[in-house]
């Protein structure tokens, strides 16, 4: 009975955790504050298109990941779906939406606003974000990034 | 106490059935199989790309759904990844792979191996899903694609 009202807690916790992490870090940019949240060593374990899928990284690296995701993006914000606990891992389904600021490979800034929805596992080691397995729609930035380039002033 | 443990069995449960849905239904294509997995209603809450996504489906229409979309790829296999259960929610991450023997719109039948990855949140009503919430990398699917057909019979 004790352990399992333990796990409950815990899952609240990590759920509130994961919530807090995604608004400050990633949303208001609040990159130092990964020193709170990520675990010494951070494992991409599954990321398609993300440019350090399967690589492990240390707490400076994971700040530069941060950093370079934001530089086109800046104003980005994560809008949450669902959270769902069990066992070491959280899974939280969101919404993303940003204004096109800075040039990614392929596509210099549109000023466009852009949205793009996604699912992540993320792997807890006691309160600290150990890792993650990631699935974005890249596709559908893309194919928004393209109607801007193609619309040009005439939108 | 009596309502953790009975939730911790539902969640196995739970497991089991989405285990044996996708075998059965996905991966064996038994698509009538899906009589004893498919609430009356079906929600598909999210799924960018699918050619239902926003829809609610009956039972005929689900079956309609697993056809069309099995045709171009007839031996798909999905790789369970993960199962995470949390209330009356189960996501589950994994990996299809299969060979693109059919027409596909911009994609005539290449015979190529194709791999994706992709996330789904499935909703339960009792013992029965009732929708879905899903993301997959189709992107990485069109590039696949295209590189078959660029390749041709070069490869």
């Amino acid at each position: 009975m004790k352990s399992e009202g333990t796990t409950t807690t815990a899952s609240r916790n990590a759920k509130e955790i994961l919530t807090q992490f995604t608004r400050e870090v990633w949303s208001e940019g609040d990159v130092e504050a990964s020193d709170r949240y990520i675990a010494p060593r951070y494992t991409i374990l599954h990321d398609p298109g993300d440019p350090w899928e399967g690589r492990e990284l240390d707490l400076a690296g994971y700040k530069e990941r941060v950093r370079a995701l934001r530089a086109a993006f800046p104003d980005q914000v994560f809008d949450i779906q669902g959270l769902f606990a069990d066992g070491d891992a959280v899974v939280m389904t969101w919404l993303w939406s940003a204004t096109h600021k800075g040039d990614i490979p392929g596509f210099p800034a549109t000023g466009k606003r852009i949205t793009m929805s996604g699912a992540t596992v993320y792997f807890f080691e006691g309160d600290r974000l150990a890792g993650h397995w990631q699935i974005t729609d890249r596709l559908g930035v893309y194919q928004q990034l393209q109607e801007a380039q193609a619309g040009g002033l005439k939108r």
